[in-house]
């Protein structure tokens, strides 16, 4: 398998005024050639250290790939360091003269003499055109190496990638690699290994936990000269992952819970609607960022005050009374009160303490009960998420739990 | 002037399975303490490489920060190489064993042997208690170099630098870097830059431009020996840069359009309701992330279709018929229906089209109207965003254009 280097050239990237979003994008798409990126750097405008780093990056990988650095300003050195540690001459290109005036022209703007700098280009390398921009980026093949220079801003470096590079790399690349995400809640990320132990001590497919933002996933990893015979490789492993995961699956390669939920109630024809508390518009946020969802949901009520509680979703005082906005009772109420006030086939409701801190009634950040009516029966769940100062998390977490109840009740395991 | 290597551990780094903001933070934090980051690295869950990465690190910094691999799993190495690139040896810290039985009673779950290993720490070594997970964090000083290794998942990692690693580096401080942003709407980059222009020619303080999910903002830094001489340098530039761009300021270090509302909301003594269509929650949403926000709201409706508009705002069925749900009329009705239906003092509502692609009357999208009533008069604004593609960007500007049209009112601007 060949291995790749990726180095990020800027001040303003080590200065933390930019979120280095090309470090992912670069990944990923090399990730999926089947070639290894094994190393990751990020250096400044300076002449010695970008060197030093290109140098130790082609000793150790195959292929070198840096982003930034090209533009026209005395502090952008990328390429004139790449054609030095390769050394390789840098002469002007013609057509890339050319090409630089008439961007300027077409954008009815004076070129400065700094940008003719961008034309010159490493001799007997390959140009990779701009379509987005002034600097072209290239790449040189020496002594069984391949150092490839790209512009920094994702909105050239992305389609210059996609569009040059790629084709070029084709021939570096080792079959393919294929991961599948089996997501999960209500589990944490140890018990997920636990139960997947035995295969995540196999090499291919790896099957590998990761826990973000309250949920797990376990990671299917497979690579193999083909696609099909990598995907292949996954499918028992999966099959076998999911009879033993069973309930706390709510997914493979979905992109969140939202997805699935939107997907099962138009499988199954129904409309939801969703009264919120703590949460305050976050659950109908997320369930709508799924383009269709508009045929699956109509209306949301947020009702942070009791009169809110009692005036649109009809829960009653005496429920506030005896057992607090935060509780069961009111949760049910809320549910089974905004299910008839939008229409809809299900109500769910989230009520809880988002943090920081207790509330007023003394009950504890992160205690958030949720539930589900359909006319007929109410469920409900208590969540203590255990994180009194965390509003975000405790918010998100509570959104994300009514939306497995929705799909634990429609795939009926509740 | 000290210097600091930050490196990055995790193999679904390398994946681009996620995107890389430590990175960002821990630059930011150190560039504010005067500590030069020059390199940055990130590495997978791979024994030898990390520890060749570390020692590599440590031969050209004073300072090594690594963040992840500090988990429970076999894969998660981090802590092991530290101490053994170190000569450090690892011992069972029995506080943070019982800390973490704790922590999964509290949780309810029974607690898997391998976190345990979680407890084990350097000897000799500081430790920095983790209130947001489980695995402390720490820190190794010896033969004149720091090696701090910090948890991957942000929410830990910035708590755990803020609160633990910050304190031990002030002594590498050299000088203070004192930052201000002056947040903005409705005004371009590139515009704001022109109205800044003299300013950004000086070298200190500097006044940097920056647009993001369509805001901009000036950012100015100082640098000096000490703080107060840095707020000095800081005071006259913002001053004479909020006087010219006068209405189009939102605040000055506001981390957010929700936070000066409800601190608006809370200064005026004024309720607001939210009536919401395309955004569907995302503008409740972000103004009740602001802890108090429940002083000054109360209700918020998600209308997503035409039916729950009338019933339950009131929009009369002719004002939709006639000028359709995504209409400056339309807007106006759901504006003073919320804040009727809520008992509040002002209501706003935002109503367009989210994307991708039209709607069902063949709007564009990125279409939205926005509008804010006081129960005696109500105002409009269109908004065209020109992204036909881009849902999440559509909903958020939408609703920060709706927060800022309170603002608008509150500062009697409209």
């Amino acid at each position: 398998m060949y291995t790749c280097e990726i180095i990020s050239v800027g001040t303003e990237l080590l200065l933390g005024d930019i979120l280095n979003t090309n470090e992912q994008f670069l990944s990923k798409e090399l990730a999926s050639m089947g070639i290894a990126v094994l190393h990751r750097s990020s250096v400044g405008d300076n002449r010695e250290r970008l060197a030093e780093e290109i140098r130790l990056a082609l000793k150790r990988s195959d292929i070198v790939i840096t982003s930034g650095g090209l533009g026209p300003t005395p502090d952008d050195l990328t390429k004139e360091v790449c054609c030095e540690v390769m050394e390789c001459p840098l002469a002007e290109n013609k057509e890339q003269t050319e090409k630089i005036k008439r961007y300027f022209e077409k954008k009815g703007m004076d070129m400065p003499e700094s940008n003719l700098k961008q034309a010159l280009l490493p001799v007997g390398g390959i140009v990779f055109e701009n379509n987005n921009g002034t600097a072209p980026g290239g790449a040189i093949e020496k002594n069984g190496k391949c150092l490839i220079f790209l512009p920094g801003p994702p909105r050239e470096l992305i389609p210059m990638f996609r569009g040059c590079a790629k084709p070029l790399l084709k021939k570096y690349s080792s079959g393919t690699i294929v991961s599948h995400n089996i997501r999960t809640m209500e589990i944490g990320e140890s018990a997920l290994a636990e139960l997947a132990r035995d295969h995540m001590d196999l090499p291919n497919p790896t099957v590998a936990p990761y826990a973000k933002d309250g949920e797990a996933l376990l990671r299917v990893t497979a690579g193999a000269e083909s696609e099909e015979r990598a995907e292949e490789l996954c499918k028992p492993v999966i099959e076998d992952i999911l009879k033993r995961l069973g309930k706390y699956v709510y997914g493979v390669d979905y992109d969140s819970i939202q997805q699935r939920v939107v997907e099962l109630l138009h499988k199954h024809n129904k409309k939801l609607a969703i009264a919120e508390s703590c949460t305050a518009g976050y659950t109908a946020k997320r369930l709508t960022e799924i383009p269709g969802s508009s045929e699956v949901f109509d209306c949301g009520i947020v009702s942070y005050s009791n009169d809110i509680k009692m005036n649109l979703l009809g829960v009653s005082e005496a429920t506030l009374k005896q057992y607090g906005a935060v509780s069961s009772q009111t949760a049910c109420e809320m549910a089974e009160g905004v299910r008839r006030t939008g229409g809809a086939d299900l109500g769910i409701s989230i009520t809880g303490v988002a943090g920081p801190g207790s509330d007023s009634e003394n009950k504890p950040a992160g205690l958030v009960y949720i539930a589900i009516s359909d006319g007929k029966k109410t469920v409900w769940e208590k969540l203590e998420t255990g994180r009194e100062n965390d509003r975000e998390y405790n918010r998100y977490v509570s959104a994300s739990r009514a939306l497995n109840l929705v799909r634990k009740y429609l795939e009926k395991i509740i």
